[in-house]
This record gives structure tokens, sequence and C-alpha cells, in this order.
């Protein structure tokens, strides 16, 4: 007698040793200063998904015909960041050792970090596409050093200058956007209109994509925990996930989702949508 | 001694005999797979409708000075698909024996199925406009005939091909965008760049314009079933409400509203102004 | 790598096979005439359950020792009632052929009908213990024959008089409370004072339990559809149901959480506990 | 062919003439110093009231067979308590001269000053009973004179001293519980207990019941402009009504709900169910 | 040893005297027709702006290197409304007499007329900047003379024609539109394509500039009394801020925050984010 | 010219000097393994306080003739639990120095370590009043040591068996109520009826009083982190405080408030008045 229960990300049933790319749920906010709540994302993501189909008109591709495995959530402990990092850093080098793509859904921004660390040790030419609102370039952030205002500092000291490109950043301390403009990061304020160049200039080199979800406009995305106005809309940000298909892309993540703040859902149905677009574009 | 009970639209205190264009509820949500909730939609309309004016200053034009009749409500009930749809039927039937133009509020997007067949028994070549983020092309759903989903593939076997012309999709299985493809609709997907060819090849033919309101981003529709992103913003479907003042509409519907997924009420709103502007287009 | 991805209702992991009991969700609400989204209740209560423990200090029981699987929902069709009982008849057919307890989670409460039927065909003198604040006693409702408003009408039709006791009875038709004074069924108004009454008078014959939610008091059951102030605290029904492990309970069933309709969460908390409590009276 | 439009109360629907009880909304919030909203409360219960039956199991009686008018709102303006309040008093008196029982729905409880005026024009020993979590007995509030916090002080000012009957009372100054304690008023602090000599010493005088429903304890009354923990439960304050049957009532009101403030939809049921054991008891 | 308690605004703690810009609160909303709460938006803006960063990255300022004072808010009475106006008006001048450019957080629009008959009085040729959904433009609101539908109306009163420029104006009466195109205000229809020519237009002039909120369309701020769907987007406002620095600005202020209607925060800090970016225009 | 900049609780606006008690934040959630946002109670409960009186018509005592001084609030990391515990510490101490009584609010329950840890150092017989849902007893929660499940246990290690006394317990694990029942604590489930025995044994020993709020029924607190159905009413409660005016107590909190899951803002109305209640119980 067959029974019903999703739970995987719509779509994403493939089996461990058969699948090309592996979801996974990062749900830890432990560092977050203002709102937190991100750390519901992946358990609402989920049975969400299903208000989408898998079919995607945009790209004439289907997340059935892929090759994708839910891998559930990983068991975080809240009140510790190094120990939640540690986990997840070991568990993306476990999926990279078994030759997968990891595909991770935050959980705070501060959870790229170790799948960003895991990568780089992968992949020696790492370049990083990061789409935020925020610089996420500090040291530290109120006397804490891994942080989620501070993720993207992190990378630059694992990669270096030049590899990191930023696209609708527009809040940020002065020291901060000085910072990126003294050439350490490709820093594109307010939208995504240098991202050909960027694209053109990563070339071949491996990318991971992380996608902070307040890099749109809190008119579609209001669940998260820093809204910050004047953002991307939707069709913005769609535009630049399909012109990431150029690029070999072997890791990413979609972070920041903090659903309790939109009572009607859409922001879960968004987050699941750029998941899917971004998936279907990945698994290429 | 005058007390205020506002319990029609606004501006829409013509009474029966005199009135050229009769606006009722349908409040029926009993297929709905998703999120329910399209049956509050009336009962909510009218009282937030007075947050509006009756004047448009878009079209220069008020609804004080035209001819419209609210009828309130039929009384369906939630459990039976076809005895609801046959007395919104036997209801639309009645407005055209009287020389009234039926202008629906739903309710579910399968209640314009039993309008727009009472509309094609009376108006030989009708035409369907369809605004709409899904296809609504299925056969059937989750074994279901006579569903949401499904109500332009049903239109269409009343209708036939090249009659009905849908903007705005972005969401649907591969074989509905394919057989929409074959010739039977003409589906523009994502936009509704199209609607000057569209209204061109319709010419004066009689036409039915159907709004399910999920066409709509849901950056400013959260309060509908099942929110899809990356649709219409306000603007873009008001221009094409506009452009429709060119054709012989003889019926309309609004549909899809489910309020109580939008507390800010801002939905009830834009479905509000959409009525208006959408009814004195029709009421011309 | 061990990852945690908890799709079943809290300590309820138990394969089907060793299990006594078997939890399953009904997600129906088709023919709900006020305020739908019961069909929401199980995919939000098995997440929501982790912030329950397993062990009960009222008890002194534990679901991890229990024998107790979770099987998911069944993927029911929301247009046609006939159709959705049947299912869910057959199903709980399935688990007493298989000597299992069935748990059935609404779903609105027209779901108990099939499984008090199915229950009735395998246990000759089934008893039904009815806790709700509406009698449920209407021979049709709208013109629909199968709905919320009349499945203990539709129990007696196959149990008889004096079978059925009913608890917490706080609004109906008079001719409602009329019929049941007559003798068909105990109705004991607004409370459960005549519940150790009851339980003297069925003894040792099978008895089916079904829970309407909205037995409780809406302060703390805000998320059901026809909330009806007036109720039990949660402790009178907590009481109640500890009562009920002096009974042979052949099959269960909590019913009518609407938890949309309750942002904060309480109710789906409230749900899994009487879920949790009632489970382990159950399966003693 | 029949519509369904319900504007009026559940079971409301007597012509005025053949009426004995008028029911009227005033939709005035214009003074509330705290949190607004009163305002939208008549035109949120009348669809609401749909969720109760007519049947009152309580008091075996039917408001279909009562004679009732729902007459409507009065159109108030906002910022005009002055006229806002002759308005309503000029509504109460036209009630009374046709020999109508006044039945309001606030709005703020200051809309029970003019109601209560025009009640004590006509009945020379009208007294009052007064159920609210807040004294209501200053003179004036922030400057203002007709305030909801002032408005038994006022209605004091009109009556004299042992006519006013306070319960539940567990908010506000000294000076205010001292001014009652001097005999005054007779207020009974946090609950009712001494409403049996209250209604022993009223004997056959005329009574008009206010009802602000913050007297209830916040659980089950969340949507009011100033919650105060510690109030009455449903079923004390329903109770107390029950005791109100001894008296000859000539007027009530039933003042405060703010439903915005409560998305579940709860207090709207709870203010619908105030009014209609209140009305039953009133119109016997 | 240093605590935190936030109440100004962020990086607006300069002390009075040495203060060039003073922001205060009017929170009043006594005479709104349709949703009040406005008067809870400078409450929830100070702390909500900690969100924000002080700095801009669009005008490359910081807040922190400005010298603003935040004053807190007017103790205003809610039932009357020229006692508020005068309350505001009075310490408008306090600003004006020591010589501050007063910015106030509304509050309903009704409170910019005592503030703009202040700037008035002290710069002769003073012109307006309105930014609203609404003409504003009405004699009297409900028969109620100060009101917050009338607020233009008044203000031109006082200044006379061709002082006032509009801009975003959707809604109104046909009268109102028809006044402004007799030449008593420059009325840009939906938008804010004419502002070069307004800013052409009044040159060295002194100029008032008021934001109602509502200008923004709804997808972006819901949480405003009134929705007017087919608003500015916030880059379009923005944009329109930044053009203002060109002006010589003696006064402003950002009303009709209605903080409760948006629960997501979004509205709260969109207004948040205006104020900043408007009083870097101003303090310039 | 006054403004008004309601900064502190309603009625502790006495300088630090000659306050007697000093009222502290603590915003701190770091460790919540469930639902954060506790972290936001003290910058709601402030301005909300305002909805109350200072007055207390149950004790007959009134916050302004205390002499309480609000400090406002600790500015502590997120991410570091051990540099907060070590912040709120230093504070407290510094308050015991100064010989004030601290009166914390919360932040998660974890907070109240560093408090009791500086009052046992500061009063050798230290008992300890817990109020809660949870027994708050384990060892370690997921792995991390300090956590708002363990802040019992740890305060036990500090004190000692027989100091601290629970009420209202009703979860936790079958070890946490097994260990205390050895002896270590005096653990009253469910409710409150050993109270009277405990303040009997404590006598005149010094006591610290933590009030996690979950103590109370999800009904009237469904603000919380973990609502646990089956808890006091607000009277039970509020009797049991005023019973602790018995009592020498040298230090208290209440804690677990988190203002975002209940949008009535009612949790926020509780949490100020126990908190006013118990300040005036404190200070005596």
């Amino acid at each position: 007698m067959e029974l019903y229960n999703p739970h995987t990300f719509i779509g994403c049933d493939t089996d461990f040793e058969t699948s090309t790319c592996v979801l996974f749920g990062a749900p830890f906010d432990g560092t977050v200063s203002y709102r937190p709540g991100s750390r519901f994302a992946p358990m609402r993501i989920r049975p969400d998904s299903y208000g989408l189909e898998t079919y995607s008109p945009y790209q004439n591709k289907d997340l059935e015909t892929c090759q994708i495995h839910d891998a559930g959530d990983l068991d975080l402990p809240f009140g510790d960041v190094k120990k939640a990092h540690t986990m997840i850093e070991s568990y993306t080098k476990h999926l990279l050792k078994h030759g997968k793509i990891p595909f991770m859904i935050g959980g705070e921004h501060s959870v790229s970090l170790p799948t960003i660390r895991a990568c780089a040790e992968e992949y020696k030419d790492l370049c990083v596409i990061h789409l935020d609102a925020h610089t996420d370039l500090r040291d530290h952030y109120m006397g804490v050093e891994l942080s989620h205002a501070s993720v993207i500092k992190h990378a630059w000291s694992i990669l270096g200058d030049q590899r990191i490109f930023q696209f609708g950043i527009r809040s940020g301390l002065k020291e901060e956007f000085d910072w990126a403009d003294e050439g350490h990061t490709q820093l594109c304020k307010f939208d995504t209109r240098t991202l050909d160049d960027a694209i053109k200039a990563i070339g071949n080199r491996p990318v991971y994509v992380t996608i902070d979800l307040d890099v749109l406009d809190p008119s579609i995305m209001s669940g998260t925990g820093t809204p910050e106005p004047g953002g991307l809309t939707f069709k913005e940000l769609h535009d630049a996930i399909l012109k990431l298909n150029k690029l070999r892309i072997v890791g990413a993540d979609v972070v920041e989702l903090a659903p309790d703040y939109d009572s009607s859902g859409v922001s879960t149905a968004v987050a699941s949508k750029v998941i899917r677009e971004l998936m279907l574009v990945v698994v290429e």
C-alpha cells in the first residue's frame, strides 16, 4: 500500500550512489546578530517545494531527469560555531571525495565558510561568485571571529585577491567597501551589471556559488534576517543564475532564508525556485 | 435615520434591472491541491474595496457613473464540484438571458469553466484571454477531472484550437507546454509581450477575460494558493488590462485571491483595484 | 556519515512489521464549510513534534519504548470525498488485517467515517468516544451528504443506538441535540463530567476514539476551522485522555488542526502532545 | 435566482418595524491611547458570526425566533469625538422612541457614553452593569475629556452614586480605585463574585449592560487594544451573562474588539458568541 | 560598566546644542479613516534602524559624521487633532528658532500641516515636495476639516498656487485631480518623471519635503494605512530622494508607516532606510 | 520643551545611585535548540510596558514609589556563550557590590547561570525558586555544555542538594526526573502545590527567583521558544508570585519571552505584568 511522505526536495530522490549532486541542509544560525531563524529554512523548504513543478520552462530541464540526492540535514549544535563548521567541512569533504557536487541550504551565511574551505582544498584555483546585500567583509563582529558578517573576509583569507566576485552589495561599513576597492575582491555595488565580465574573467576555473537570499529586494524576500531595501527583483536574480551555466560550478549554497518572518510562505517559495533553477544550472 | 452597511463592492449599487453588468461571487475552492482559501475572496474584497476610490485616474472613469449591480455570492457546496459548477453555469445563463455582462469573483480557477461554457453557448466565436502563472492544461489532477489545474484544458474542449490566448505562464508540466505549442492555445511564456498581436487576432470576436491573480509576482500578490515567483508587476498587469478596452468583452472573472495568506491586506487591495480597472474596461 | 531528516512523528520510527500501532495522515479537508486548512496538519505536526520529549512524566511512559510505525500520509484527491473515503477505509482495513492499531491524523472530521466503518467491520461491538465542540449529527450539510458536519450521524447509521458517547459538545442545531436526546447517542454537553459513567458502560467492548481538537477552548487551540469558545482546557482534555486507559482502544484519530490559523505554533504543539499522550494510552 | 450576501449578524434579519431589538455598529476608536483598531469590529463580526449557530444550547433559545433587526453601522467621523457621540446619542434616542432595545457593537469604550445618556433620559432609575479590565474612571486622559479611559466616570456624572456596578476590574490608577471605594460605584476587583448581590440590589430597575471585551483574559481575547492578563475565562463571563436574565435590560453594548490583533480569528468568534448569548438574554 | 539602550535612531546621538538637524516623532493617527496604526511608527523605527548601517554606499556619507539629535516623541493626545497640531507647530517653531532643521517621523499625514505652517512662517518662499499615492486635496473628509486626506489642500491655503509639487499620485476624487490641474499644484500622476523640472523650477527657494510612504508600491510598503497598488519601487523613490540634494531643504518628514500591518518588519526597514537617505541629503 | 522617549520599563526611572533594585536586559539566545527569539524580549517589553499601569491593585503598591533603575541591556555577542556569561556575571557582581538587587530580563534561560553564580558568591546559603515547564537538568545538550536545557543542573553544581525548588515542571527526559527524585532538587511536577512547603523550608535564607515564562500555559504565553501545553494559568503564576513576598529575595529574572511568536502582543503584556508584580514583591 503506497503512502506519501515527501521528505526530500521535489525531484531529488536519487540514491546517494548514483547521484552526481547532493543536497543537504545546514540549519545553523548561532552567530546571527539581528534576527535569527534561518535554522528553519531546510525543514520548511522541502515540503513547500511541492508547490513548484520539477520542470523549468526557463531552462527546458526537469529535476526528475537529473541525478540529485537529498541527504537531509546535518545535526548541528547551536551554541558552538567552531564545532558546527567542523561538521560542515567534514561532510563537504566526504561528498567531494565521492565525486559529488555539494549543494547546501543554510542556515546563516557563516556556514558557507567550511564548504568553501573544503572546495578550495579540492580545487586549486577556486573562484567564488557571491550574491548578497551585505559586504560580509568584517574581520570580526561584536568580538566574534566566525560570524555571518565576516564570512567572505574569511573566504578571502583562504583564496586570496581577485578570486571573489561580489554582486548586489548595498550595505556595509565604509571600511569594507574601501578594502574591497583595494583590489581584494571584485565588488559590484547594488546590482549584477558586471556579471558578464566576471564570467569571462573566471573562464574555466572551478567556481563556488553562494547566494545570500537577502540580495533580493525584501518585496519578494521578506523572510530573511536583515532585510535591506533596494535589492534585485526575482527576475534579475534569475537572469543572473541562468548566466552562470557558462561556468564550471563545483559547489553551491543558498542561505539566509528565515521563513518565520514571512507568514505568507512566499519567501520559502522563492527560495525553492532559486534552488531548483540553480541546481538545474549546476548539474548540467 | 441613515446607516451604513456597505455590502456591495464600492460603487456597484445599481439595481439589477437597470444594470448592464452584474458582479457576483463564486466562493468555491474545493479542488485546490495546495493551499485553499480563495473561498474567502468575495467576502473580503467587498469591505476592503472601500479603501479604494470609485474614480480611476488612469482611465478617467468612475464606477459611480457605470451601471453595475453587485448581486452577492452564490451559496455553493464545498464537497461537490459538479453541483457547484452547475449552479455557476445556471446563474451565468440567467445573467446572459437578461442581457447582463457577468463579472465573477472567485474562488479557485475551476469556477471559470461554467461561466466560459455559458458564454460560449451565448456567443458563437468566443475567445478567451487568460492571465495566469500556471498552464492549467492538465487533463486531470490527482485523479480529479474538474480541477483548478485543468480549467483551460476543459475550456479548450469547448472552444477548440486558437481561441485561447494565455499570458504570463511560467509553471506547468513539460507536456502542457508542448501541447500548447502544437497550436491548441497561444501561450505567451513569462509575460504579456504578445498581447497586442492577440488583440489584433481576436478583432471583433466576443471575449471572455479570466485573470488568475497569481499571474502577478508574489511580491505584490502573496495572498494566493500557489505563489510562483517571477510574475508580472502590478503596472505590467494594469497596462495589459487597459489594452483590453479594444476588445468586445462579454464576460470576465478575477480568481484565486486567498486573502488569509496575506495578513497585510495588500493582496485584497490589489484584487479590488484589478476588479475596478477591469470593470471600467468591461462596462465601457 | 549520519544526517538528520526527521520525517516521522517523534519516537515513531519502528518499522511496519514489528509495530503494534501505525500512525498515518489523512490530509483531506474538501468538505469544510467555513475555514479549510486541516489538510496541512500531518505535515506540520511531524517536524513540530520534535519540540516535545518522547517521555511523558504524566504516564511515566516513553514513545521510544513503544512499537509505533509512522507510515506517512495517504495521497488523497481534494475534489472527491467519496474516493478519499474509499482510500482511507481501504488503508485502515489493510492495517487491521495485519493486526495493527490504526492511529490517524486528520484532516477534517469526515475522515473518521471510513476508519470507523473499517473498525466496525472488524470489531462487532464497536463503541465510539467522540470529543468535539460540535454535534456533527446532521444528515447532510449544504446538500452534501458526506461532510465534516455529519460524520457522527453517519457513524451512528453503522453502529446504531447507544454506541456513541459524545463529550464537550456546545454547538449544533436544536434538531441535532433533540435527536441525540432521543437515545441515539449519549451526548454530554459542554464538558466531560459523564466520562466515568461512559467508561463503565462500555466495559470491555472495543472502542474507537475520535478527538476533534476544537473540543478544546480556542484559547489553547486557535488553529482550527471553526473555533467555538467555552471549550475544555488542555488539562481537562488531558485528564479525559488518561482515563481512557481503562478502555480497549482499537483505533483512534485526532482531527481538525488547521495550523495556518495559529501563527504562534501553539496549536500544533497541542496537537502533538494530544497525539503523544493518546498514543501512549492506546499502545499500552 | 437566490444569492447570498450575509450582511447582517447571523439570525438578525427581522425588519425594523417588527423588531424588538436593534443591533447597530459604532465603529469609532478615535480616542484610544494605546492600540487602535476597534473600528473594525462590526464589519468583522458580521461575516464571522456565520461560524456560529443561531441556536444556543446553553439557553435553549434561537436567534431566528427572536425579533432582531441589524441596522448596519453609523457612519462616524474619526477625528471628532463630540460629533461621533452626538450621532450615536441621536440614533439611540431614535431607537428608544420607536420602542426598540438598542444593542450596540463598538468601537472603543467611549461610545457607551452617548447610549447610556440616551437610556438614562428615557429610563429614570437606570443602573449600569459594567464588565471591564479597567476602571475607566479618569476625569480626563492625556488632556482629552471624552476618552475611552473616562467613560464610566462620565456615566457616573449622569447617573450618580450607587448606580454603576463594575466587575472584573484589575487595572487603573490608585486614585480611581480609591474614588470608587468612596461609594461612587460598586467595584468588584478581578472577578464577578459579587454579581448575585448586585442583581439583587438592582431588582426591577432598568439596566444598561456594557461589556468591554478586555474583561476576558487575553488568552481568549487577544484582539483588543489593551490586553490585561488575569481576566475572566470565557466560561466565567458566560456564566455572568446568563445570570443577567433576571434583570430588566433596556440597552446593551459589546465593545473594544480590535480584530486585527488576533490573526487567528478567535477573538472575533468570542465577540460573536458574547453578542449572541447577551442578545438572547436581552430579548427574552 | 557600559550598557546599551539604543533609544535613538541609529547614528543620531548628537546632543541638541551641537546638532544641525533634530529628528522627532509625531505619533498621531486620530483622523485616519481607514486603517490606523501610524502612531506606532516612531517607536518601531528607532530599534529597527539598528538593522541598517549608518554608512550609505549610495551617497558615500555616514550618519555618524552628521550632527543629528534624536529628541524623542511629542506626547500627543489622540482625540483632539487641533491640540495635537498646536503642539507639533509649537515644537517645530522651537527648533527653527534654535536654527535646527526639523525632521519629523509621523504619524498620519495630517501632522505635516503644522510643520509646514511653522516653516512657511520662517521661510517666505517655501515650496513643498510631496510624494504620495493620494492627492490629499479634499476640503474636508467625513465632516472633519483637519484630516490626513486634506493636508495638502490646507498647505496650499497657506502657500498658494504653484508652490506645491506632487509626485506618484494615483488615487483621489476626480474633483481633486481637476482642481490641481487648474494650476493650484503641479501634480505628477503615477510616478516622478517631472521631478527634474520641478527641481529646476524651485531653484534656490527653501523646500519642505514630505514623503507619505504609501507613494511606494505596497509590494515593498505593505505596512501603511491605505495601500494603493501601482506605486514606486524602492529604487525609484531612492533615485528621487538623491535628486533632492540639489535643493535647499529646510524641513522634512516621513509619514504613514503603520508597522503592525507588516509582520515581516520590512516596511519598518524601508522607512528607516528612507529616513537615513533623506537625512543624509538634508543635512548636507 | 518636553518630549517623550520612554526607554525604560514603566515607572523604573530612578537613577542608579538612589536605586535599590536595578533592572537590566540580557538579550542572548545563542544556545536555543528549537525556536530562537528571546533576544528581542527586553527591547519589546520596555515600550509595551506602557500598556500597563505602574499601580498594582493586587498588592496596593506602585512602581513609581519604588526605587528601581532601568540600566538598559548588556551588549552580548551571539556566537560565544562563554563570553556572554562572563559579561552577565561581571555586571551582576557590579550590582551586588553596590548593594543593588539585580533583576534581569532574558534572553534564553542559560543567562540565569551567571547571575545565580554571582549571587551564590555573595550570599552563602542561596536557594533558588525555579518556575519552568522544563526540567533544565541535562548535563549537556547536543554536545553543548552551557545550554538553556542544562541551566539548573549547572546551578546545582554551584549550590548543591536541596537548595533548588522547581515548580510547574512537565517536560524532560526520564533521567532528569529520576535524578531530581534522588534528592538533588525539590521538583514539583505540573503545578505549584508544594510552594508553601518550600517557602517554609527556605525560611530566612537568601533566594534567587528565576521564572521561565514557559511555565505558563501557552494559551496565555504563546510567545516562547518551546511552548508546552498544560501549564499554569496567569492567575496561578500570579498567586505564586504573591506568596514569594515572605522570602528574602536577593536576585531575580524573567526569561524566555520570544515576542515574535505572538503577533498579538499578549505574551509581551504578560511578561510585563509578571515583571511588575515580581519587582513589587522583590523591592518591598
